[in-house]
């Protein structure tokens, strides 16, 4: 029975889905998600920063004084005083009419990929790098390719050996998911001047620039070349991920194909929820709103270092466990002594009540086993302090088993 | 200084945006909205028909008792007691896992063509045919091609002819848009049975076949083979666009693939609309509200028959204007006496104060120019006897200047 249904099966899938997996990211959450085990394995913010008053308050508003317009069919750029809005806020000359409404910022690099990506363009981005950008571009066929760098940013000599016919480099500078880094001043000012002189486009992802904890992050590379660069932005970190609202600020000569894609791909992204954003953002409520954000952020990234330092032993990069200190938004990157692998790791640590990400699926070439990212957001202070030292248990547990394979 | 710039410009846009275009109805949409004019053009609902107070109530509910789900990351596949209520309401045996919630169904098209289509993939659409489905198609670069028709539906023998190595036939087989027209019992059972031996998928796109006016249409041609259909449906013309709200039902053959390309295109539909959806449409909501937009619909369609009985003379469908009369839906498919063309009338029944669609656009190829579509839901009656008789004037206009040029 199975291989008649087999064999009389009419669907045959586009070559593009052989490339197209589900998210490794996903299928690790899942194993995770066993009651009682503290997670440092999502991506998501805390709902405690979630303005649900606000909401409340904007969707009653929205119903009451503009319903018709509100839940009716609406133009593909998005709603004009949002747009307007988001020009306003960023800090370099943006015309609204630049500005497109999409739905999450993940819409956007969908619809960068589709604009800029043939099957087999070459598409450089950084290593690690935002493993939802790759599954975006992945349907287009491109080819991915890392380019080196370190907590200061891109290199820019292995850049200029890569650079030759790659369609865009994809960079997300601030507090960069996973890593939580951050690319300096001075290497922006560096990779603006090399990426105009090689005429490579920039993608640039800024879901979490303003979550910052001591002081702003530089300015955004696209500030430097808005013609070269496409910009995106998020409301998701800000106000709330449910709504899936982001932006897209691109230059004349990418508009208005970017607005035809976004027109085939979803028509419109929800003018109800477009205009729920600009009621609550109205009168600077995010100037009053993300300090608050900011605050919890810091508290719960400066409770990881404590425990990180309290609960690992100190010694060499290759013989402990070592990490970054990241400067604002939701992530801190950690490496395992040498010989470990942070896949193999995770039963060890589900077993001790702890989750998190290896780092491994944010390569897209040469994955670094021993790395792991650890999000310090969505758990409580308490849970913090609790889940490191079930994860230094869980080291010392893997480390003895190693032992015993070695003896 | 022009020349410098585009020689400078780092863009290389993908070769699929050659073929991508702004769609030509939006751009006639805009020449029609000056003030006063009466649009029989557009393809919107009646905002009389959104149930406004049941949206606030249903928003404030769901920021009250479930915030944090609502407005948090969630599941690409979509809310579980929507997918429920979706697979519970449709006529044929659906497993909630096997619905998908999208962004409007419109995404629902870009997805399957992310999913079944090739560059060059030959692809089947009715003719005419919703230009919103060749829209999204495009970017995946099928070659679109017409299977021929009438008011009962695909014509089997040109099926036959065209079907080989297509991968999919599109079709919309209740109040057709652009056509208004549906498809017959008989046809459906012809159309399901040669599908099914020439290995051809059928999407099935129905967004319209609630809005019926005096009896159901025959059921869906999914109904006959779940494993050889994808399904398509919509929260648009039952409750409202604007929160961009639909539904893919696909077996399970191409359901994961979808829910890749789901995740990959946005991550997921906002989490907040669909519990804002669910909870309006609980305890059966749709069954009272539903036929409330019938019978709107249907008065508009009498006032728009009753009109054009009236303003246009009898006579031959080659000697004056014919039209055919939709059993739902929102639309009303007309055509031209011979030698005349929708396209240029328009000028004429604009400076009458009437708008409309040429029905040229809605084929993928051979279009007719004398067919032009009238929506009969946005106006009121009045304005639809008004209106009516503008284009009669018009058409009046139109056939003297082409008398004085023959002359």
């Amino acid at each position: 029975m199975d291989m008649i249904a087999a064999n009389t099966s009419p669907w045959l899938l586009a070559r593009r889905t052989a490339k197209m997996n589900p998210s490794a990211i996903r299928e690790i959450l899942k194993l995770t998600e066993r009651p009682g085990i503290i997670s440092f394995a999502g991506g998501l913010p805390s709902p405690k920063t979630f303005p649900v008053a606000e909401f409340e308050a904007a969707c009653a508003k929205v119903l009451r004084d503009d319903s018709h317009a509100a839940l009716q069919y609406a133009a593909s750029e998005g709603f004009g005083p949002l747009r307007e809005m988001v020009a306003a806020a960023l800090p370099w000359q943006v015309d609204p009419a630049r500005v497109l409404i999409t739905t999450g910022s993940q819409q956007g690099l969908d619809l960068v990929a589709k604009v800029l990506v043939d099957a087999g363009s070459k598409v450089l981005v950084e290593s690690p790098t935002y493993l939802g950008a790759v599954m975006a571009f992945t349907p287009m066929e491109p080819e991915v390719i890392s380019v080196a760098g370190n907590d200061q940013g891109i290199d820019l000599t292995d850049l200029r050996t890569k650079a030759d016919d790659a369609r865009f480099l994809y960079v997300l500078p601030n507090f960069q998911n996973p890593t939580g880094r951050t690319m300096s001043e001075s290497n922006r000012v560096a990779l603006s001047a090399e990426a105009a002189r090689l005429k490579l486009p920039l993608i640039e992802d800024n879901p979490y620039g303003d979550l910052w904890f001591d002081s702003p992050p530089p300015l955004p590379l696209t500030t430097r070349n808005p013609d070269g660069c496409i910009y995106l932005g998020s409301f998701s970190k800000v106000l709330a991920p449910g709504l899936r609202m982001g932006y897209v600020v691109a230059p004349q000569a990418v508009y208005a194909k970017l607005l035809q894609a976004k027109q085939a791909a979803d028509l419109h992204s929800p003018g109800f929820n477009q205009r729920v954003i600009a009621e609550v953002m109205k009168d600077g409520f995010l100037e009053r709103h993300v300090p608050t954000i900011r605050a919890l952020y810091k508290l719960q990234r400066d409770a990881m270092l404590e425990a990180l330092r309290r609960e690992i032993p100190a010694g060499e990069p290759d013989s402990t466990l070592s990490w970054n200190t990241p400067a604002g938004g939701m992530f801190l990157w950690a490496r395992l002594p040498k010989g470990m692998s942070a896949v193999e790791l995770l039963p060890h640590a589900v077993a001790q009540g702890v989750a998190y990400v290896p780092g491994a699926p944010f390569y897209a070439d040469r994955a670094d086993p021993r790395t792991l990212r650890l999000s310090f957001v969505t758990p409580s202070v308490a849970e913090i302090h609790r889940g490191v030292t079930a994860l230094a248990a869980a080291i010392g547990v893997y480390a003895a088993t190693l032992k015993d394979l070695r003896s």
